[in-house]
């Protein structure tokens, strides 16, 4: 069987391995198109010189010439083009749209498919370009979705011999083969939608994107991200998902941010026979190059002049080898962009080559709640702003949200509003919170690009770990100061003020009788307002009840660990500024807040090794808080509500219940046993 | 003589080839830090692998360890270090900011460097780190500019000898040794400005700039452009610029946008000795890495675990071979940027890097008069809007004053104002043109991304060939409206109205009385709309004046001649909608306007050449318009005011006064040839 596994995640993007019966591929990948007579570039070299691991050929022209399809069916794909690793094909459905109806029906091409051995076949799913009006897609829409179930049926009901022309011999592990089904629908969100539920209550291995091909070619960008969004709401979250014809390096990036696995590019073919170069941020003709402005190796070895030289046949085998280098790179740079985390910055990067992707990034902002809910609540490094388009990241709408409905308001007399400053916040203005606080009872909260920043927040992920530049654009510094309003306006009876200098303190004399003059325990503040936002108010209030003490780490000073009651409830992470969950604070948590918040329910059998400290698989998950996101804290129970663990969570909801591989929770202390990596 | 000669240019960046005793070599130029004893990639591999022209060394650690100084004394630096090209060594003077005094002088180290063959000798300056306060760093920089006197002195007074160790052979041409004077002054750019003037009256083959590098690694880019673009406002304009110690390609395109022509790197080695990986956008440790982000041979050929188990020397190996894959292939997208003339492009795309290179691209912001007095008039390819910092283009500061300053208002009875809209704009608005002009005597104007766009001018660049997002940021939008309000506002008793669809027609039907229902002639109006925006008001009533007749391509229907009263005054480019002078033209002018406006002055001797067809270079130019930019159309006249030629400037008249060598005028027709090339 065709498998996919999630390995690691950026929102919606994600790293994962695709498994099929001629070997596996890591995720996302690209898939060039070989072409099974002209082959500008072997498969076998493209493995070589590009790491490529699964390519996409197609099986209507196979079929169409006898050649192809009698060696096809005697020696299967692999003998036919050259390569003895995974496979997809095509149907004919993009020749369809082309030059009108095919001449092959869908159980035909699908026979074919399996008989020369394909590891992914595609449905013959019907195209509605985007000129087609609303009630046509529809009705094309719906009998997509009847070939769709009759594909299904076809492949998983029997139908068909699973037993391609390759041998026993490689289909390794007797592993079978995949279907691929497309999603239709036209420019239309709705019928996307509509077109991906249908889709993802049949069975199969793909779940494609079809029809997408004419936006693209168009540069209608903003459409394309309207509709791969609509489709991604409904689709199976466990299946990788195929954007078809997305061969362009540019906007491989925007297309894995949208959580799209598979792309293939003929592109890289069709350029270079046109003479064109792509680039991560565009195309060229090699006639307007004086200077080549890339380091692949075709680039780093030849000078324009040189590559204009070469005979025919040379040169476009350069200008092939030099658009996969830049479409390889481009998506190990995407692939490395998810590892980091910083996915949305490399798409916010790539699309200043060309306006209409900044419409698509603008597009994208109008998706930014569905996107949030699978951001993660962390990551290794900081968070650089690149742009207005910045405020659109799930980090902002978050921390605005998690401030607002989570954060305590201080019953101080004052709140003082600082200004944007070097970070840590708390660090450079000790000097002038210490002196405020002698006079008055206040509290203070930043400025800052993610809106209102509580001081006693400043070293929380995202604020303390981002970069933003001095002068901010007035969009961003309209929203701060939106957010900013809101926040003072939720104080209600709160006295605030914006601090502008010395003066200030005359200001403040003049309004604020001197009070208690009580300065603040920072840390303390710290510890419950980071618990707060992470946890929630009412299980931040049961995970630090009892005598608190903090314990402190001798080389940085800082908080390490925290006990309530005697007992190590949460252990603070340098690198983000958050709490990780211990098991004392994990059955305070089940104990206080009740289902289905901030827990993983797993079967019974799995309760007794993520008790033992093992991690926890998401075929082993019955239910999940479904306001968890990715890398936030969790508590594993078992079907009687007992805790048994703790950990991070890797998936939302939606995946734990749909993955059959993959982890789920990555443990860090078990119940019953001793603790775990973490 | 070491000599500089500029073969391209975008505004003051330029392409150029930089003449040594040991050879040329193309700049904008990378020079990588070769050190004497430790060579972790030997320069002649450099040139092999990188296609790397200069090289760059410390004669003051040369001087400084017994076995160097002696080898180099006997071998000449070609044999010390085993490279055969240009060589430019520094003297000692970061060394001495690094650790106090050196114990050498002036006179001593630049005897050394011409002794030892250097090709590109560096006086020994006096840093002042940004730290420096400005009665300091005055002070200090006064002591440089009378070191660089003295230098000066030595090198061009007969001091020292330039006969090298490396013997006549080798000395191409008996061409002469160079000085490198360097500019100082702290973060002052009234200091730095003031010592650039200083350096730029002495005589020296290239100058540096200096005492940035401390800037530089603490990301202060706003405060180094400000520097930089003081000193270049006084350095002289026909010497390269050398930016000491910017070997990050993250700020190559920036570096040459400010116009230095030459940079160097010992990064590429110090980072890769660290783990380090330099990219175009930022840094990153090989062990934060799981896949390679980059398409060069070293990344294209292993993965970050093969790096990783490399042996200590072959990791470091790779990784500078990497390092100055990247550098060297941003240095060739740098030239090739300047080529097309989208370097500004470039840069805002690398100013995503890191937030204080946003903030540096705020900097130039400020110094936008000065950048648009270099800005070419038009370029090849279309006016990419990359974010909110598209806006401080020299393009959009163009456009605005010549629609100000040379736009002849119309005096029709009702301005109509036309949303942004696909272009050319005039063919999208046709047929509404045509339905409000048979009614009201109307003209219009289209709210464009440059401002107003008057109808008849929505062919010419940049408004022709831009692409800005569907969607402005709000930034632009307020800078269009802005722009749009003052255009009304000068129309003065004019009546205006902003284009709200077909309800518009009520409205203007309800103030204005229908009138004379008169049809523009729309080529007319625009081609002398155009010849106004070109060369000015009163140029163009002489070049326009009889009667005109308008000779259209047969094959575009587009107008390509003008002739007026007989006479083939202009004809019209089709790629950028810009006129080109034909001799008749070029004749009206001169008599029209008076001295120096449109004029490039040539001595005699060039006349009679330019007169016969042949290109002015810029050693025979006396005098020139001071306000003509690079790739205007201007005349060539003799000392006697006489027009012999006219063509495009290819410099600006502070160039053509300084440069020795190069083109200042490609001649399109002489008065008394066949017309040339153009």
């Amino acid at each position: 069987m065709v498998s996919f596994e999630m390995t690691g995640r950026d929102g919606l993007a994600r790293l994962g391995r695709l498994y099929t019966p001629h070997g596996s591929a890591t995720t996302p990948a690209l898939l060039p198109v070989v072409h099974p007579g002209i082959q500008t570039i072997p498969p076998s070299e493209m493995r070589r010189l590009f790491g490529a691991e699964i390519v996409i050929t197609n099986s209507y022209i196979i079929r169409g010439r006898v050649e192809f399809r009698e060696r096809a069916l005697r020696e299967g794909l692999g003998g036919l083009i050259g390569w003895d690793g995974p496979v997809m094909t095509d149907s004919g459905t993009f020749q369809s749209y082309m030059y009108g109806e095919v001449e092959v029906s869908q159980p035909e091409i699908l026979d074919f498919q399996r008989r020369i051995g394909s590891d992914l076949c595609t449905m013959l799913d019907i195209f509605s370009p985007p000129e087609t009006p609303e009630p046509e897609a529809a009705s094309r829409l719906s009998e997509n979705s009847r070939r769709a179930g009759q594909a299904s049926e076809l492949f998983h009901g029997g139908g068909g011999t699973s037993q391609g022309a390759r041998g026993k011999g490689q289909m390794a592990g007797g592993e079978e083969q995949g279907l691929v089904l497309a999603v239709q629908g036209g420019i239309f969100p709705n019928l996307r939608e509509r077109s991906a539920a249908d889709i993802a209550g049949l069975g199969c291995a793909v779940q494609a994107i079809g029809g997408v091909v004419p936006l693209m070619e168009s540069y209608r960008f903003a459409e394309l991200v309207d509709v791969v969004m609509a489709a991604k709401r409904a689709l199976h979250p466990a299946r990788p998902v195929h954007l078809f014809g997305a061969g362009h390096p540019m906007m491989f990036s925007l297309a894995a941010l949208m959580g799209c696995d598979l792309l293939d590019s003929s592109s890289y073919a069709k350029y270079a026979k046109d003479g064109r170069m792509m680039f991560s941020w565009g195309t060229r003709h090699l006639d307007e190059l004086s200077h080549l402005p890339c380091g692949c190796p075709v680039c780093a070895s030849h000078d324009p002049e040189g590559l204009r030289s070469l005979p025919d046949p040379e040169r476009v085998r350069k200008l092939a080898e030099h658009n996969l280098h830049a479409s390889f790179s481009e998506l190990r740079a995407v692939r490395q962009a998810i590892a980091e985390s910083r996915l949305w910055e490399l798409v916010e990067e790539r699309c200043r080559g060309h306006p209409a992707l900044l419409d698509a990034l603008h597009a994208l902002g109008g998706h930014a709640a569905q996107l949030e809910r699978f951001a993660p609540a962390s990551r290794t490094g900081a968070f650089f702003y690149k742009g207005p388009e910045s405020s659109f990241r799930p980090e902002v709408l978050r921390w605005e949200r998690l401030v607002r409905e989570r954060y305590t308001m201080p019953d101080s007399e004052v709140m003082v509003c600082l200004e944007e400053a070097p970070k840590p916040y708390s660090r450079h203005y000790a000097s002038l919170v210490r002196r405020i606080q002698e006079r008055w009872d206040a509290r203070f909260v930043v400025t800052s690009f993610f809106g209102p920043v509580p001081l006693e927040l400043d070293g929380m992920y995202p604020v303390a770990q981002s970069l933003v530049p001095s002068r901010l654009d007035p969009e961003s510094a309209a929203r701060v100061s939106r957010a900013m309003k809101r926040f003072s306006h939720d104080l209600r009876s709160q006295f605030s003020l914006v601090w502008e200098g010395e003066r200030s303190f005359e200001a403040l004399g003049a309004v604020v009788p001197e009070g208690r003059g009580v300065v603040s325990d920072w840390e303390m503040l710290r510890v419950r307002a980071t618990a707060e936002l992470q946890f929630g108010r009412d299980a931040a209030a049961a995970l630090l009840e009892g005598k608190l003490e903090l314990v402190l780490s001798p080389n940085t000073g800082r908080v390490r660990n925290v006990l309530a009651g005697g007992e190590h409830v949460l252990s603070l992470r340098a690198r983000d500024g958050l709490f990780t969950l211990r098991m004392p604070g994990a059955r305070r948590l089940v104990a206080a807040v009740g289902p289905p918040r901030l827990r993983v329910v797993v079967d019974d059998d799995a309760a007794g090794f993520a008790a033992a400290g093992k991690n926890v698989f998401s075929r082993f998950v019955k239910e999940c808080d479904p306001e968890i996101r990715p890398m936030e804290e969790v508590v594993v129970v078992d079907g009687s509500d007992r805790p048994v663990a703790c950990g991070r969570a890797l998936m939302v909801r939606s995946e734990m219940l749909a993955f059959t591989r993959g982890m789920a929770v990555r443990v860090r202390e078990g119940s019953g046993g001793p603790p775990g990596e973490g």
